[in-house]
């Protein structure tokens, strides 16, 4: 994209063009020439919209609440936003789920707008371009954004840094992988949700959760994460965990952490961006030459990494 | 450390004192001055240790199966290096799992060494220090060196990259999220186990995997992955398990790509240390206080992040 067709296509997004407004997700996706020229462009029209991350593991029913989530909001007349984001392996690019999500109730709404991202095997920048299609989102004027995301990987957690309110999806049915789970995603949750809870175990899975936050000490003692039960399937639940979500908002906005929390993600997003650019600017083809021989000598223990890293530093 | 205590340590690993290993892995975990002087006088002594990688989902015993990995390897004649990776939250350090490693049967014999290792909030050096740590084990003379890790992170991967095998670890009894688990895990291991193959549903796990095993698009068409059975907490199936690790060495020998492997890990290393190195030379103080109003300029929605990025590179 040249400089007018990124004016063109923001013009677009702008106006409401719900196609220009996937086509400018996908050049952020692609990152193709003229994206960061899109974003910038975008940027004054973002920060508006109310940013929630979903997130748990695997089999909790996330997609299924993302969908009666997005039916609820739509109910209370606000428009949304959906990314999903689909992690796939570093090694392959290959799906790690192949049953991603659906959403047939409001796949035609034109008040919802969903989009999956696939991490392509470079997890270091998932996280930078979904908070662009969060932006992008934001920027057209949808008035809630909601991002799901699976597992507890170091992507999920900066995601997670971006959501407003991240909530936890567990269900009764899982494992004791989901146990120990639970345990690495429980810090980055300000709401609890049980799911699929009409099932055998739910009544000991809140003890446990309820247990676990009263153990866990936590920075920030003026917001106690409430633990919210649904049936995501028939919609059960949903209205008062959107309303846990909207006390947590509130809380955000009047005690100031909504700002503050935004200016920790501005900066980190400066900063990604300031070491992408210095990495793009060293690695020119004769460092990376120069790199491939001195591995040679670092494989055969004749230089140490640290010494050839001197070496190409000095070049 | 200066310059002739870093000698007098390295020449007290090289010994082969014990007390001198662990100070070693300790300055390379801590990071303190001197390491990198340590480990580039280590250096030319390591790259002689067999490296296993042991990862799986908890709950599968990956900590039993290390514990009679040693065992056996301890009675064909062998010293056994372990450093087991303990991933703590990014948010508080708090540790995933409480109930790690204890390894009682092993724990005294001077032939084994054991090490856990904490990620203390900061995941993407946990792969560096631990690819350190097997270095100086493998300096001090280690003939085999195993690395236990939990989950499918980013940092996992690294690390699993590092060895020359990796083992992924399941057990029947493992929940949905387990069923998921092992689609990301499958891709990093050149050996499969079945741990805990006396349970229930152990026959359709390993079918499950085989099945796997041939639907996946392997790019190295000259090894197939075998999947063992085991029942660590008894012994049953160890030796077996061992000789498949020993045939994907031999594999790896005799085709050459244990050299290649090598020479892209060092790469990778080198890579590491140059953009950590550039990163600390960059962040000076005036740069991240101007970060930190550049950010409440982004926040405010009246800079994008690449303008600010634009102004910091240019500073």
């Amino acid at each position: 994209m040249d400089d007018a067709a990124v004016q063109r296509l923001a013009e677009r997004v702008r106006a409401g063009d719900r196609r220009a407004c996937a086509r400018a997700i996908s050049s952020v996706e692609d990152e193709v020439q003229g994206a960061e020229a899109l974003l910038a462009a975008l940027q004054p029209l973002a920060g508006r919209a109310q940013r929630i991350g979903i997130t748990g593991p695997p089999g909790a029913g996330k997609s299924t609440l993302v969908e009666a989530l997005v039916v609820e909001l739509r109910r209370q007349g606000k428009t949304v936003g959906v990314i999903c984001v689909d992690p796939t392996s570093p090694f392959t690019g290959g799906a790690l789920l192949g049953d991603r999500i659906r959403m047939d109730r409001v796949a035609t709404d034109p008040g919802v707008f969903i989009r999956s991202m696939a991490s392509r095997g470079n997890l270091g920048g998932l996280a930078h371009r979904t908070l662009e299609a969060i932006d992008v989102l934001d920027a057209f004027g949808f008035e809630v954004v909601i991002v799901e995301t699976v597992g507890v990987g170091q992507s999920e957690v900066e995601i997670a840094e971006a959501a407003d309110t991240t909530v936890v999806v567990v269900s009764p049915e899982s494992g004791d992988g989901v146990q120990a789970m639970k345990a690495g995603l429980m810090e980055i949750a300000q709401v609890y949700c049980v799911n699929k809870a009409d099932r055998e175990g739910t009544d000991r899975l809140v003890r446990e959760l309820e247990a676990m936050l009263e153990l866990a000490h936590r920075h920030d003692t003026t917001w106690a994460p409430p633990v919210q039960r649904t049936v995501a399937m028939r919609g059960e639940g949903v209205p008062d965990l959107l309303a846990a979500i909207e006390r947590h908002h509130q809380h955000l906005t009047s005690s100031g952490e909504l700002s503050r929390r935004r200016w920790r993600l501005a900066r980190e997003r400066v900063r990604e961006v300031v070491e992408r650019t210095r990495q793009r600017e060293f690695w020119t083809d004769a460092r990376r030459a120069r790199l491939d021989s001195l591995a040679s000598e670092v494989e055969a223990r004749t230089l140490s990494p640290y010494a050839a890293a001197r070496r190409l530093l000095e070049s």
